[in-house]
This record gives C-alpha cells, structure tokens and sequence, in this order.
C-alpha cells in the first residue's frame, strides 16, 4: 500500500489522510481511552470496534442522521468524512451510573426522569471538565444554534440505539459522541463523528439467568463485551469467536 | 374470571372493561384485518402479537415516547389505559412499497429520501382513505398542534423501531399506529395507541442466505414472521414454537 501521512494518532486510533480530499480513514488500534473501565489493550478489539461502529454509523445514515462515515476498507479501517470537531463529548444518560451518580449522589441503575444530554471539553489534560451551555457558547466551541441542532442529533441518536440494543437484550445506560462539522459549498451541517462502540458506550446485560430462588437480577456490565455484542448484532468476522484469540493481529 | 363487559370487537382484537376507570383489556385474537398480506386467521398469532406489541410498547416507554401499555396480564391479554382514538391511520414509510409504489410508481424497495408521514381516515367502509393534513384539520379529527405532536410521535417510534429491527437484521420498510387523546385533569397529551406488531408493520428479512453466485438478495418478507421475530427478540413464549403448532389455543 502506499505510504499515507498520519493526521493524528489518539489512544484508540489512527487517522490518516483518506483517498479524496475532504476524506480521512480511520485505523482502529486494540489500545483504548483511559476513561474507559476495561484492559488497556486488548488483542481484536479494534477490528470488532471497526464493524461496530459501522453498524451503527451506516445506521444511523440509513435513517438520515448523519454521520462521518463512508465505508469500511479493512478489517482495521474505514473511510469516513473529515470533520471540523466541536471540542466537547457529548453525553446522554438515560439511567444514572458513573460520573453523575458520584456527583449528584443518585444510585446507580436509578433510571434518569428523561434523557440527560451533558457536554465535557475535549481536553484530556484537564481531564474532561463537565461544562454548561453557558460556557460553551462565552467561549465560541459553539453557538446556540450548533446547541439545539446537537441535542437533536444526540437524542436521535439515544432512540435508534436504545432500540438496537433493547432488540438484542441490552440497557444502554449512557453513550458518548462527538459532533464535527462540514461544508456544503456555504452550507454547514453537523454530522456524527468520531466512533459509537462499547468503548463510548455503557451496556448493561439484560439476559441475566435467573437466580436459584426464581428471581432475576437487575442488568448487569457485559462481560466480554465486544465479542458478545458483535455476536448479537450478527457482525462478528467469521474468523473471530474470541477477542482474547491469538489470531488477531491485523 | 368474573364477567366483563366488551366493548368493541374487531377483526384482530376485542376490548373489555378494565379493572379500573380508565383502563381496558386488549384482547388479542387469531384473526388478522383483511390490509394485512397473511392468512386471515393464523393459530397463535395472538398471543405471539401480544408479546410484541408489549415489547414495543414497553420499549417506548422506556424510552420517554408515551404509549397506552400498562401490563400484559396473560398470554392473549393486555392492560391499556384508555383513549380517545383520533381516527387516522398514521403510516410512516421508510422504503417505497405496497399502496405508495402503487399510486407514485416508485419500485418496491427504493429507499425514501426521508420517512414519509401519511395518514388514512380509519373507516373501513371507505377503505381507509389517504387524506391530506388539510382534510384532517378542516374536519376536525385533529389541529395543527395535535398533528406536529403525532408527526413528531411518529419519527420516533420509527428512530426506535428502526433501530430495533435493525438489531435483530430486519429492515423496517413502513409501519403504522394510531394515537389517541388521554387527559390528566385538564391537560391532554397524545399517546401510542392500538398495537405494534407484524400485522402493523412491513417488514423485511436482511438475513438473506447467499445465492451460489455469491450475490446476497435484496431483503425479501419474512416467512411466519410472527414466530420468527418473537424468537430473533427473544420473546417467544418457551411453550411455543411455531404458529402453527396445534397446541395454542388460548
Ligand atoms: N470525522 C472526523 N474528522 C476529523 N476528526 C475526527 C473524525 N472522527 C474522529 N475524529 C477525531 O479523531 C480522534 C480519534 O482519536 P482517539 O479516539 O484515539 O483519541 P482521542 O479522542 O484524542 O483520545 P481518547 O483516547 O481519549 O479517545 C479524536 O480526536 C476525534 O475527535
Ligand atoms: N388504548 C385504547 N383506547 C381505546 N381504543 C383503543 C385503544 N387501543 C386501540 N383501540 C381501538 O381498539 C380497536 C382494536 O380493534 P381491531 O384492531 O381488532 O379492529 P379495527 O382497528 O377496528 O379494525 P382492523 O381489524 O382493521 O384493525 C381499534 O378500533 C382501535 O382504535
Ligand atoms: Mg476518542
Ligand atoms: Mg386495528
């Protein structure tokens, strides 16, 4: 393959410069974010976070919310629409867990009175800081407009996921996305970017077997989650069963 | 079981007087109504239609989009609250098919440029005729507000439903609701009425085994899709398995 230039390189993945202008392909590393709470690195994850994401992506295209993504390439890459990122996470929580049950001291698993869509700038140097529309728009990453048009997207989103994962026994308890935006000759839109996978995405299994007494305990985190989910959702590579399997290299 | 009152009859479902003022029994029969492409009566279609209309119903629920679902009470049974039924047939289309092929000379299967909301005036006599917003308004079924409420009622049930088809590798070409009027004191809100279920929606089979050539078929409609869809969502009563099996009654 030619030599391509390397655009950026985060913790789970490579961009490189795609083949048009206005493209960039993604390489999906086995390496994950450090704010997500499984092992560091772990052998396959990128190629089955590759399929997930455009699962989901090619998705939500189809129902015409717009996303970055073009189509995969590889078992590790795919061509996806580059984007001017806004510099925030986007989070939606449907049932409290993590960050906002530390913080406002509501138990987990407590299901959310509506959707709560929250922001935190994109700065892993100061760790993500949770921030108001307030701050968002006094400091220019976005206006008020580019606001109301994400939470639309954000809750399209939530109800086309919910409905993937309620189809297959899932909770999706929260999920994370960011926004980036593109050009249409003078026309601006904001499209779906980055990835949508169990790294950005907080499942809870809602096929728990039943306990010895008849009851069944509440959803629980997925084990193996990668592998179970792309199992599900019929998009596990026909040579993959395990993430852990020592045939995954590339 | 002591003695109930019935309320209407038709063709798929018989209502009964609930246990409470303002509540009913949906009672859901073998039959089908004669727009749906199956056999008119199909043993176990009830009570494979009860479980997924509780399914989609509850999973709208969920999900914040206010639907008439209480609890399923037994194999052919489900409490609703009761509503004021607006009288449309409200159809959302994904793909082109059926009637709008038909009237627009779209081929079957063209994907839409985006869903399209229709509406029908439910009077079987007329055999539910399409109407325009205009009709709606002037007649008075339904005001401006009512009908932004429904359209946007609808684009979620089908971001929802979508996305849970898609799941279990199901293509949502169209489906339909109705909605109803429900009051709390003076105020009144709009809910998800009637049932959701292969006899409310088109639905095609992504799992298409590969041709000998390699080619893999355009999404075809599932066969005994009541069975078949009960089991991809892991609701098919554990006694059942297949609608035709003798063992159903009731
Ligand atoms: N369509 C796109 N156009 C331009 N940049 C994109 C697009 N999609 C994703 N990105 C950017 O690519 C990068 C992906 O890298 P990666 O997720 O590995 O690292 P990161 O987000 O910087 O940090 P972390 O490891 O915490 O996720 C992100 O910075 C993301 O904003
Ligand atoms: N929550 C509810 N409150 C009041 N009426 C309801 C509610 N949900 C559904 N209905 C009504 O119950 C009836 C269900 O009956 P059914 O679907 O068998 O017959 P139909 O809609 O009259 O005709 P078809 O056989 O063509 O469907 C419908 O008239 C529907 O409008
Ligand atoms: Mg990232
Ligand atoms: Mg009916």
């Amino acid at each position: 393959m030619a030599r391509r230039k390397k655009v950026y390189e985060g913790k789970a993945k490579i961009l490189y410069e795609g083949p048009e202008p206005g493209t960039l392909v993604q390489y999906f590393k086995d390496d994950s974010s450090s704010s997500v709470a499984v092992p560091s690195t772990l052998e396959g994850k990128g190629v089955l976070n590759n399929r997930l994401s455009e699962f989901f992506m090619s998705g939500l295209n189809q129902i015409g919310v717009p996303t970055h993504f073009i189509r995969r390439l590889n078992m590790r890459e795919q061509l996806v629409r580059m984007a001017e990122i806004i510099p925030l996470e986007i989070v939606v929580r449907n049932f409290a867990a993590g960050p906002l049950s530390a913080r406002l001291g509501i138990p987990e698993g407590t299901q959310l009175p509506r959707p709560i869509v929250e922001y935190y700038f994109k700065d892993e140097k100061l760790n993500l800081p949770l921030v108001a529309e307030e701050h968002i728009v006094a400091f220019g990453w976005a206006n008020q407009q580019d606001l109301d048009d994400i939470v639309a997207l954000a809750l399209r989103v939530n109800d086309f996921l919910s409905g993937v994962m309620m189809g297959v026994g899932i909770r999706l308890a929260d999920f994370r996305i960011e926004v980036g935006r593109i050009w249409e000759g003078d026309f601006m839109r904001l499209i779906v970017a980055d990835e949508i996978s169990p790294d950005s995405c907080r499942l809870w299994d809602m096929r728990q077997p039943e306990r010895p007494d008849g009851t069944i305990p509440d959803p629980q985190p997925m084990g193996d989650v990668y592998t179970e989910l792309a199992r599900r959702l019929g998009v596990l590579p026909t040579n993959i069963t395990h993430t852990m399997k020592p045939t995954l290299i590339n």
